[in-house]
């Protein structure tokens, strides 16, 4: 099955927005092994969506559209569809009601051209939107099938997730299913180089990898005529993965190293505190990102000054005076003085030179340090973080990646 | 003139990223008022971007390309431009010296295959690539123009400023300025309606605004023969929007409102601390995302358990009890706390129910509590931030851009 993907909307076309929407359906369809060979991006201008279209019917099976389903009179989507399809659009009653209850439940009184939501392709298959106004549909004609979004993220992501992926598992003769290997520290060349004769002989599941700041991501792919069938080809090639890469791998089906470390302290019951310098607050909102980290995360300094590292946090003045800010030394009095001054097992500290200033060459931007205290005991090590094309930006999210995948380790031997 | 933008790269289609250079892109050319009526992304497939090339060619009078510039066998966009063209490729030795040198300043051998990057369409107007390796160009033929640039962002946006738009002015007949006006606290249709007649009848400068996560920016764009009318037709543009929207209006020109803080508390040689609950490290992150914050911030606590709140901020323990931690009472303690803590002459706090979970009646999720410490006095303020399509994460970045909103009258009365 041939997919591509037309996002509707001239926001776009202006670079207020990027087309997010794009990434995240094609990383599903990809998933679900369909192969995305366009995306467009057009204008609310019905000539030239009528265009694209045409054009895509001509040589899609799917097309999915994102955008153009609002209630204003730019809004032309549907309209357009509708016509190259050779559709008229009707009133789904059930859709109506829904769109008038999200503004009943708000108190608010629908004006008159909401009710231009609820007109939908007859025939169509309709896709509630439980997270706005809108709904979604799949037209079918002939061999094409074509699917209407809303262009929110925040609708159309969740519409995709719960809605559209269903409806086209209904299409597949078998199951598809995947596992995601999350991978750190070590380069997409590596990671190849590793697994290749692996990833070679592999065809199902495949095996795809792919590089996101600092990180490697496998995703591991079955297709098979049963959930279960796909496990048991999912398994072996799991296993292969995690026994050569080892401590490597952080997690299988997880989101992010934040979750996989919160998890693994809620298990064993740990604390976890912050103290953090260059950073600047960055890991303590990873941390609290997901919620619940309450159970685990008491809370975290922000360091940012000498005299709060000293006041505060109690790292000795001799230690700043003869060591400097960014060293070992600090770090591991600013961890062991987290776990103190917020009363938990596990103190974790990063102190560095973000950029774009204030590197020299003994320290150049980059340096970072970063210490773990465990129950009075502290151990540091330096990250070499900078290159010419690393942000402040960059080189403070790869620090903070770097302490929560050093945290990992320690905090699984406690 | 009508461009269109052409993105290269199978990585794309899989969602492994998102077209942020076709946004930037379009950002830029939307600066000098140049119409982008497509974006198109295709894979590493040299059929069809061919297909793609012809038609862009026989409806736009610039077309730029992105990714497919690099070493490897897969990098075909040069060779497809060429043929679309009609253009032989020829080796650039100036190109080739900066590659070699690129090579050279980095201590590694350079592969036969970087040659490949040299050689560029005949007669193109070479772009040098100070960030990366692969030249871009601009090649011209009859009314068409079509510009290749590299893919990866760190290269392709700043071979965009620095290269194309000085290569684009050159064809424009007079000189486009835009200035930026920021608003926050207003939604988009509020703006719209108190600018409605000032915006109609506005037409040199035009003004467009658009919607941003809690903000409105408003994008002034005058054309003119020279840089200094187009400054006069601005000033009085930019001057009845302020007028017009008063304090709502946080900065001109300005990128962010923690940028607009952090100046306007150097200005005044005074310092910030912060107290974070429920955005949890959040805004210490964005005051620390600039360089320099050093100066004004000293320092902040994430104070996630009440533990930390009454222990290291001096919350007192029978103000949680009585008003709970999300209460005017408790925002107040912790702002006032922030400030004596890290000796500051202001303290910003932030406590409150992110969500999903941990809502009630009567304090629903979204329900956050701002409070502003100045030198011992204290002002607290309630916002709702809830609302069915709103995430744990934009209430956290809502919440944050609140208190640095209100912070700034706070900054500019002291």
């Amino acid at each position: 099955m041939n997919a591509e993907l037309i996002a509707v909307g001239t926001e776009l076309l202006l670079g207020d927005i990027a087309n997010t929407d794009g990434q995240f359906i094609s990383q599903r369809l990809s998933e679900l092994g369909i192969n995305v060979f366009y995306h467009t991006v057009v204008g609310d201008n019905p000539a030239r969506l009528k265009a694209e279209l045409e054009r895509a019917r001509s040589r899609s099976d799917l097309i999915i559209t994102t955008g153009g389903l609002g209630p204003t009179y730019d809004d032309l989507t549907k309209e357009t569809v509708a016509e190259v399809f050779g559709k008229k659009l009707v009133l789904d009653r059930e859709s109506l009601e829904r769109i008038e209850g999200y503004f009943a439940r708000r108190g608010r009184v629908m004006t008159e051209n909401n009710r231009k939501q609820a007109l939908l392709p007859e025939g169509c298959e309709v896709f509630a939107n439980d997270w706005g106004t809108a709904p979604g549909c799949a037209v079918t004609d002939g061999s094409t099938t074509l699917i209407m979004l809303p262009g929110p993220p925040s609708e159309c992501q969740p519409m995709m997730t719960e809605r559209v992926i269903p409806y086209l598992r209904r299409f597949s003769d078998g199951v598809i299913l995947s596992r995601l290997v999350r991978v750190f520290g070590l380069g997409e060349s590596a990671v190849e180089a590793r697994l290749r004769s692996l990833m070679e002989s592999s065809l199902n599941p495949s095996i795809a990898p792919y590089a996101k700041e600092g990180e490697v991501l496998l995703r591991v792919t079955a297709k098979a005529s049963s959930r279960e069938d796909c496990e048991t080809l999912l398994a072996p090639a799991v296993d292969a993965i995690v026994a050569e890469l080892g401590d490597a791998v952080y997690g299988v089906d997880v989101d992010s190293l934040e979750q996989v470390v919160l998890s693994e302290l809620k298990k064993r019951g740990l604390t976890l505190a912050t103290a953090e310098s260059c950073s600047g607050g960055l890991l303590s909102k990873r941390l609290t990102d997901l919620p619940g980290a309450s159970e685990v995360f008491p809370g975290g300094a922000v360091s940012y000054s000498n005299a709060v590292k000293t006041g505060l946090l109690g790292v000795p003045e001799e230690t700043l005076r003869a060591h400097g800010a960014v060293s070992s030394e600090t770090a591991a009095a600013m961890a062991l003085g987290a776990a103190r001054v917020f009363c938990a097992d596990l103190g974790v500290s990063l102190t560095g030179i973000a950029g774009p200033g204030g590197g020299s060459e003994e320290k150049p931007v980059g340096t970072v340090w970063c210490g773990i205290a465990c129950r009075g005991r502290v151990r540091t090590l330096r990250l070499d973080l900078g290159g010419p094309t690393r942000s402040r930006g960059l080189i403070r999210r790869l620090a903070t990646s770097h302490a929560l995948f050093e945290l990992l380790s320690d905090i699984k031997n406690m």
